[in-house]
């Protein structure tokens, strides 16, 4: 068994969230399960300094900033194909709404990268399972924008506390053809008749270990599909 | 209890190795221990794109990348006192050689950045514990060179696969007065005298859970000297 971990970059405010990415690749090495990190070979939207979120004057690349939470152990996401793995994993961070698509400044509306869109529908047709944490859920609404599947997805609960506006990302993911689920940061979404779970994270404001045992809990749910 | 957690970069080619640090601050809140993240506010010696290992023509500063690991909550070294603290931690990574330390070019012979040395100093004055994982040892080593402490430290086995030069390390450690003791990826060298807990993390080939369970016994003996 072995997974694709697709990163879009390293860091929570450009790239992907990292702890999220850590252990999501500890839970599936302690659920023997393999992972290949993958990631797109394009240049961030832009470079946020996380000590003040203030956009930086600099230009990096999504897969060389991704290699550091890989260890060097990535591959460029145009390179691989789902055939040669058994299921499709998206740790969060705003990345997924920079990088993987446009949602943080177009919303629903905006746009979603080809590689992605690409997998992710391979995925979907191979029926094999997808995990998408945090934010990345709206990566699969937009890639399965237009097509006849429906997903149910999560991004979170508007009963806890949260940073990010969960009615609104819900909505807009109802509104290109999603079902939106609200659950909490300790509850999965599992939609069993796409093979698709998802994860609040850190879309909530959680501690680091509830943040550990959402993903052991996803990656188990992930196992069973397998 | 509080820790503070000094780190040395984003990334292990030339700063904190991202999963040792993760898992420091999950291990940390799983044991009931809160966190305080701090990062010299200096430039980074170089910086290495972790697809291949060659330098960029780029330059970053350690506090702001390393906040991409604390997620933002991070402070400045040198604005913080370990007397406000009851442990100080030092993850792993190439940052402890390269801009804690200059040991990956110079050696034992090398310099120490003043405000980890400072640090490092008072905190074995007022005994209080210290943990330093994988390369993060030379620190400590280079920090009490010329006083009147021999600590015991640790930074792998030789019987173990590591990409290391874990014999030349050790020397290099006892030549400046230290204790250089070798001990696999799961054991940890406690310094009872001292309070300092050393444990070689990914100085030696090991599997992320493997890192995690490393940690975990370490945050542990760590705990018994709060």
């Amino acid at each position: 068994m072995k997974a694709l971990v697709a990163l879009s970059g390293n860091g929570v405010y450009d790239g992907s969230e990292i702890h999220e990415s850590v252990l999501t690749l500890l839970h599936l090495n302690m659920q023997g399960i393999e992972y290949q990190c993958v990631a797109p070979n394009i240049k961030q939207y832009h470079v946020i300094n996380h000590t003040n979120g203030e956009e930086m004057k600099e230009s990096r690349n999504v897969l060389v900033e991704a290699a550091r939470i890989a260890r060097g152990d990535i591959k460029d996401l145009s390179e691989v194909s789902i055939a040669d793995y058994d299921a499709l994993i998206l740790p969060g961070g705003f990345g997924a709404a920079k990088n993987f698509t446009t949602w943080a400044f177009d919303g629903p509306k905006g746009s979603v990268l080809k590689e992605i869109k690409t997998i992710i529908l391979e995925t979907v047709k191979l029926k094999k399972p997808i995990l998408a944490m945090c934010m990345a859920p709206v990566v699969i609404a937009k890639s399965l924008e237009g097509s006849t599947i429906s997903a149910k997805l999560t991004v979170g609960s508007d009963k806890e506390a949260t940073p990010y506006e969960i009615e609104a990302i819900s909505a807009g993911m109802e509104s290109i053809g999603a079902r939106a689920e609200k659950v909490s940061v300790r509850e999965l979404t599992v939609d069993t008749e796409h093979k698709i779970i998802t994860t609040p994270c850190y879309m909530m404001e959680a501690s680091i270990s509830e943040i550990s045992e959402g993903i052991a809990k996803a990656v188990s749910a992930l196992k069973l599909m397998l």
